[in-house]
């Protein structure tokens, strides 16, 4: 992705190694401050992990593909450095499906930096894919609007969402998008606006609530990115975007979902098998370590929404765009 | 309305008259202070409306007509207080026809105290019978949606999409209300929260994009209130009540608007014929004098949304309940 720094513009990645060490952006401070880290140690790219200095499960997956290179390199034992690894975060598959894949790397003997490495392009590649496919959607003077963060951030680089996004930018398209701000947590407002903006990519952040508004007199095109895909087409995504299914089915706004294949799990027969997390509800009532909220008022905050297949115009992966009747063509 | 205080619970309105003095609660402290503002002088209470001390076109209204009351008491220049009381906020309607009510009543020789209490009673009054008409359609378990604050803060005491709930409850009924927060101000979970925990009804924060999720699989119905409705039956609302119609609409959930007969605007033909403020993008990429958005993003922030009439079940006025294509009959 492009950022601006003092010196002009650099293109970097979530997570990256260089000079013998994993380097990351530390996206805590984001949007407020650039700010890179570096850690020649596995435990302290475990706790980078934990603490949220990276989010976004692709971007979390290479953090540990990176963190088992450095075990390898500094000749630690491995199942150990494995089992730290795999406890930094408790539900995201791509910690787990990383520190495995590098073990069996390791195992075979192969360099652990190439190991890592290539894990971290092949998340890459996927999301290039996924912009090539998408940008024929968007067409000059589009009004695009996405949610949450589907970006570079997320995803070690690209993103899936913002893949078509950046991509029809990049061939020269111009377009305007609407990065909703998406509460409690704030990644639209803070993640993805940020990332347009480093792009310089036209946009504007709405207040979640505006969506509709939007919808209805001046959207175009709707994408999202999907936490997990159930075989009939169903699908979660952060909580917000099943309501903006309904209203772009509703005005006839085309709605799509960009994912790799890996997020398409065939084992989960339809979105109501998809059990959805309970955040806690501070999230909702304190801003900055401050009660917003009244005294004794509860909040309730689910993390993730379910939208029926019905509402997806079609899935945008690297194999193709595909329609919810179509999807099992991602296995081939 | 009920408020707890430190000697229990008390019955207080969020303007009203009392021994020489206007006084109001400082809603700019709530949820986390309640405080009371006692003034003797009309300036002090211009300067209350200025400054938001007291919100909420029916009570900013009150608030007009006992500033009158203290003008006339204190036998100063009519003429003078009333072009001051009516600069105090540009757009709301009833703060200009509250002044002018006073004019016409203290011109009339009528008590000033007498006229402004009418004046607020005759608000109160709507609500009540808003609350009779609306509250036989809660029944015992029902899961209620509202939005924003259309609570007794905006109206002098009871409401109007809060007087069912609070008429229902004190009926003895019992049941669940979710309050969504109504980004960028707030104003359903630091209002309407704060109303139903005084009240002690069962209700929860959800953030605002959460809404879609609850419908479809919880709520039973949706009442909020309405800023303006027109001819046809189309109304506007605070941003993020338009989704919320939409969305009841697709899962066969009653929506229901509750509005005083004066709320009808039939010089308005429809809905694309009300004119949307846009507020300043500071209400969402500030909280609290501190920017949270990325520097150079920019927002929109409309603060109201057009709700077309097909998407309304009824309109709960003090007139009855009213089908889109009957509301001609408010003007009976």
């Amino acid at each position: 992705m492009k950022v601006r720094t003092a010196n002009g513009t650099s293109d970097i990645r979530a997570v990256w190694f260089e000079n013998g060490k994993v380097r990351m952006i530390d996206q805590r401070r984001l949007p407020h401050e650039l700010v890179f880290v570096a850690f020649d140690d596995y435990r302290n790219v475990t706790e980078s992990i934990r603490n949220m200095t990276t989010r976004g499960a692709p971007s979390i997956g290479a953090a540990a593909a990176y963190g088992m290179c450095l075990a390898a390199l500094a000749k630690e034992d491995l199942g150990k450095a494995a089992d730290e690894i795999r406890s930094a975060r408790p539900t995201a598959n791509d910690l787990f499906y990383a520190v495995d894949h590098m073990m069996m790397r390791l195992a075979d003997g192969d360099d652990p930096i190439a190991a890592a490495d290539g894990y971290a392009q092949s998340m890459v590649d996927k999301c290039v894919r996924i912009g090539e496919y998408g940008a024929p959607l968007i067409r000059n003077g589009d009004r695009i609007m996405t949610h949450c963060n589907a970006g570079a951030l997320a995803t070690v680089d690209v993103g899936t969402a913002l893949a078509p996004i950046r991509k029809a930018w990049a061939d020269g398209r111009r377009f305007f998008v609407y990065a909703s701000e998406t509460r409690p947590r704030l990644q639209g407002m803070q993640l993805t606006a940020w990332e347009l903006g480093q792009e310089g990519i036209d946009h504007a952040i709405i207040p979640d609530g505006a969506s509709g508004h939007f919808i209805r007199k001046d959207v175009d095109m709707i994408i999202t990115g999907a936490d997990r895909i159930a075989a009939n087409g169903d699908f979660a995504n952060k909580i917000g975007t099943f309501e903006k299914a309904v209203l772009a089915k509703e005005f006839g706004v085309p709605f799509y979902v960009a994912a790799p294949a890996s997020t398409f799990d065939f084992k989960t027969r339809t979105g109501d098998d998809i059990v959805i997390e309970d955040r806690p509800e501070e999230e909702v009532t304190m801003i900055g370590g401050v009660r917003i909220a009244p005294a004794g008022s509860p909040a309730l905050n689910p993390s993730f929404d379910m939208t029926p297949a019905k509402y997806v115009t079609g899935f945008i992966t690297e194999k193709g765009i595909l329609r919810p009747n179509e999807i099992s063509k991602v296995k081939e």
